[in-house]
């Protein structure tokens, strides 16, 4: 299986909308359930595994964090969200629109670490993606930082917070536990060891798939993702 | 579980658009999805049942049996598709473009009974689904008739074409062997004997769900679909 540099990554996605006429919506929709879906063979649903705190970034990754939020709801989970900073596009609000109409509480400040850990179950990383350029923000950093201070299991959309996609870890970055590379998997995942891997997002028609030689892992029937590691 | 009249499922699906802020594609491709996973369930994969002919109609149903073929040839299966008539929307020729170059074969006219019977071991009709109004307009009439001929098991995306929501069966109409509701049962699929029924476009946020009392069955864990008979 291939794990594919930033440019890379770019070029398929670029490929998906303007050549194949995906709507952002539909490739945001289709990896947010994806991801909602591997969430729920991770974190098996029970009395002690149900609330979560979803941490969503501004961009792409953010908004599939926010599918994500609203499918792992329907599959009878307790999600809470928390904007790391505004929402860039209008079809984002969107998405933030159907979990917030879904009764899904949207929170106005991050709780201090002990509170997140107190309340939640695992925490759900959309924040930032293959889109993501170093360094970390002081104001992110304090986010990622509060997130991790108690060890709480941290699931990671596509690429954990704070890495590069080429170079991988970087100093305050976010340390996953459970990692769902989106519709393909990045460099940076390759060099991560003792997590669950994940790939989500079953959207590449094979043809793309051949063209840049990915040799993806086969999903099983019709689920929409395949475990890795 | 309630059936509901054209008027009430048009009026959900616009809540959805206006109020929830849903877009029209990622309503299509989730109903599309679930729809294929259904039929993951109702025709197993084999290989005497791989090979499928899509009935794609001009509106939002023939969009949906696009996205379909797209998720169920990913499944595994060959699925060929012929239009009965122009899509209506730029953003339907996108599904369309989406199968093509997924590699989907697009018949260019409707082959004999004979010829579908010899090479296709089930059909979707996507032709019509909750905007269809009454009658049948002569050219769809030769369509149904002509897929119908050879009793090959016929599955129809929400509503079989032909059959009024409210009123049910009008001469000529599909008689399927499997019927996937999309979202929400509508009432002229109550009357209907000795079908597999599913339901499918796990999409309904709960809230509308109570609204609308529509006490739909419960989707299995992370299952897009849910069988009913």
């Amino acid at each position: 299986m291939k794990y594919v540099c930033r440019t890379e990554a770019e070029e398929i996605y670029n490929e998906l909308l303007n050549e194949y006429k995906f709507s952002l919506e539909q490739l945001i929709e289709l990896s947010g359930l994806g991801a909602a879906q591997a969430i729920a063979e991770a974190f098996p649903l029970n009395s002690e595994m149900k609330s979560c705190l979803f941490a969503i970034g501004p961009g792409d990754n953010g908004a599939k964090g926010l599918a994500c939020a609203r499918h792992i709801k329907h599959f009878g989970y307790s999600p809470v969200i928390f904007l790391v900073s505004e929402l860039l596009r209008p079809s984002f609000i969107n998405f933030q629109n159907q979990c917030e109409m879904s009764d899904i509480p949207c929170l106005e400040e991050l709780p201090e670490a002990e509170m997140i850990a107190e309340n939640y179950s695992f925490i759900v990383d959309a924040i930032y993606g293959n889109n993501f350029h170093p360094p970390i923000r002081p104001n992110s950093a304090i986010v990622l930082d509060t997130l991790m201070k108690y060890k709480l299991p941290i699931c990671c959309i596509d690429i954990p917070s704070g890495w590069d996609t080429d170079s991988g870890y970087l100093k305050n970055a976010i340390q996953p536990n459970v990692v769902i590379s989106d519709i393909v998997p990045k460099y940076c995942v390759s060099t991560i060891d003792g997590i669950q891997h994940y790939l989500a997002g079953r959207i590449l028609p094979p043809m793309l798939g051949e063209k840049y030689e990915l040799n993806l892992p086969q999903y099983p029937g019709h689920f929409m993702y395949v475990k890795i590691n």
